[in-house]
């Protein structure tokens, strides 16, 4: 669903954009090539510049396993040139037309993008297109990569106390299923990624029928058909769409504590994850609860817990929610609070669980919810500004399996959620026993 | 090594038996099969009976991903019979030759096992070689055996709050190595599990270069290689052993707590679990060290945590510790309390803390040390009474990769324990980074 997750990817060059929705919703127009990949048009004409994006339906969670990280470290690979265009080219072009490149690698998609001036879009499709299916590996460009992503690993986790208790807190909550993994992979698996391994992977997931085209921007759709026609569409079809395979995550039972302590930390926080259903595996109504639910609770100082906990008890300087509602599985309900200056974790932990058990009466006035739904679909007209956004929300929705339709539907769905269905989603999903708490402390 | 864990196998039929084992060590005789099949022989003439058992070199920590309980179930499904031999009439041939027998899966193998007078060795031989090759499986026998293993894991888990403490444990301690999966399967998983799985499993194990043969008991070594020639010789061979592929587990970074209060609790209790090196994957002598340090610290009501927080601080009812050694990745090493009447887990809890802290100077007394020895090498001189032990010890240490002279020098390998060993051991194992403790409490 539209709303972007808190820290789901591993985002290169530029940060991650607030997603970008209007209340009618754009002019979304779409396509299947004749080899199966899926093209996805939504003109903006406010500026001549044109978002093109291509999304694979793979991300960290379709590592095989003890091969974690792969999905990322072949994101990293796509940049090393293909027969036509020597490593770097790519992103010659791009800069020398003036425009922005990225790409990212998310548990469930990893996508390429670039902005340009959109008569530029033709020669993006021809380098993106060339890069599907003519990627070039040598030993002598995989090796000093995958140290490159070691160090990335290195300064990302391995110094970073809070980032450590982040994989602990995941890895609990995940005990089986792969969302579990960090998306960068573990430090001894990265190690051991080779050539073979990035070949295997990008024969696998690296076809026309995995990935999805996203063009936002100022554009005619049937314009962008042809263009896609004549790059994407003369890559070989496999003939059918690689396969996922994913345990699920076992039924939770155990309320669950994680706790790093380290001399580097300035300052402790509490964290809460709760296993909840995603926007594709809840019963219908409960995902658009959990998003109102998360908006109502820590959206934000009017929120619940930043009233209760910073405002009125104060013994937090910030408190907050979090859902991530967009995943393919069973996904993470988050609460989180800084404890105020002189006010232990364990006090504020105790004021956190008292505001979550009082929520009910508590949080759940009619008057609150309809500001959440409100705050929610607002911030989703707001942030229509950003064509990346757009282009985001309808890759992001299609790579794990959500349609156009649903994306549409999103502020329907909020403006549905009833006051029991927040009254039922809190009682089932914020238990204990779906629960991991992370605490993170300054080592004496 | 010849120690026994606590519980890491579903043993059905009779309990698990104590390890057997003499400072001389027995004469072990062994042979390979010309099929690859091993084959180890344990003369023992006290009484005129032989065990014999095939050990597998597959268990739950083998299972495919997204198939836990394979192992297990086709352990369960090894008892329906061949075109040869219906189902039941191996069971029944042992019962009216007045035999015994037995099996289980265990995180690293799957073994058989029957003893009887020694003049039926032949004929388990011909039973046992003729289910490794000519199991025959229907979808009649197959799904009802799948609602018998459902129905055992309903019964020992799912209403048992202790076991569901454990699996959510092991889960913690092991995020990514399938020892954190449980050997019965994830209930979900285990309701998936269908006769094409068996099959896979069964043709991908189930094979004479994967087997090792033991038999213990008042048989002469050459008519054992004789019988076993023309019985298990006959099985044709695949060409080669089956790979086991199993992701290593991460370093951990962060201490790590789980709870299940439940009504059903009668008694709560404190356990704390660390991931420890094991006798394969240890430094030389840590393993070894550890073996004397759980049984120093835990081994009993003379040992260093009994007297600590049972006798002098009365905060306990129980305390100990073991550590599994035998397996072929990183392991547990444990300890336990049974909190006093009128003492909390939070109190008992710290003692134990305490207790560990105080471990070079309190529990490391060179008196200590040696009466800990002395008390490991002669449990396996007293345990050595038992037959079936004897033929397990051989069983397993082969089936993990061990040899015989690695079970024959377990006796020195405990006596060149130094203290030196001991104390770099607790400091590097017994780290809370490295533990997951577990809480059983009643809920109110």
């Amino acid at each position: 669903m539209p709303r972007t997750p808190a820290a789901p990817s591993l985002i290169h060059a530029t940060g991650g954009a607030r997603p970008d929705f209007s209340a009618d919703g754009p002019q979304v127009h779409s396509y299947t090539l004749d080899n199966g990949m899926d093209v996805v048009v939504v003109p903006d004409g406010r500026v001549p510049v044109a978002t093109h994006m291509v999304w694979y339906r793979n991300g960290s969670a379709d590592d095989p396993i003890g091969v974690s990280g792969i999905a990322h470290f072949l994101e990293h690979l796509m940049f090393k040139g293909t027969e036509k265009h020597p490593a770097g080219a790519f992103s010659k072009v791009v800069s020398e037309l003036g425009g922005q490149e990225n790409a990212f690698t998310s548990y469930d998609y990893t996508a390429y993008f670039q902005r340009v001036a959109k008569e530029h879009l033709g020669t993006m499709m021809g380098f993106e297109a060339d890069r599907m299916a003519n990627l070039r590996l040598s030993d002598e460009v995989v090796a000093p990569e995958r140290d490159v992503v070691l160090e990335e690993r290195r300064m990302r986790v391995e110094t970073d106390p809070a980032a450590q208790l982040s994989e602990a807190m995941a890895a609990s909550l995940f005990v089986h299923h792969p969302y579990g993994i960090p998306i960068i992979g573990w430090m001894h698996e990265i190690e051991a990624l080779d050539r073979g391994h990035a070949l295997d992977y990008y024969g696998r997931f690296y076809t026309p029928e995995n990935a999805i085209l996203v063009v936002a921007g100022d554009v005619v759709p049937d314009e962008v058909l042809r263009l896609a026609d004549g790059t994407y569409g003369r890559v070989a079809p496999r003939g059918a769409r690689p396969v996922r395979v994913r345990p699920r995550e076992p039924e939770p039972r155990a309320m669950r504590r994680v706790a790093v302590a380290d001399p580097r930390v300035e300052q402790p926080t509490l964290q809460r994850l709760y296993l909840a259903p995603s926007a594709l595996t809840g019963p219908a109504r409960e995902s658009a609860a959990l998003e109102v639910l998360a908006e109502l609770l820590g959206g934000g100082p009017t929120s619940y817990l930043y009233r209760t906990l910073v405002l009125d008890k104060a013994v937090a300087v910030n408190a907050g929610a979090w859902y991530m509602a967009s995943a393919i599985d069973d996904t993470r309900f988050a609460l989180y609070l800084v404890p105020a200056h002189g006010t232990s974790l364990e006090v504020a932990e105790e004021a956190l669980d008292a505001a979550i058990r009082a929520i009910p009466d508590a949080a759940l006035e009619e008057a609150a919810i309809a500001r959440a739904k409100t705050r929610l679909v607002a911030e989703t007209v707001y942030a229509a500004d950003s064509q990346t956004s757009l282009a985001r929300i309808y890759g992001a929705a299609l790579a794990i399996g959500e349609t156009i339709e649903d994306v549409k539907r999103w502020p329907s769905d909020v403006e549905a959620v009833t006051r029991e269905d927040l009254v039922a989603a809190a009682a089932r999903v914020l238990a204990p026993h779906r629960s991991v708490t992370g605490e993170l402390r300054k080592a004496g």
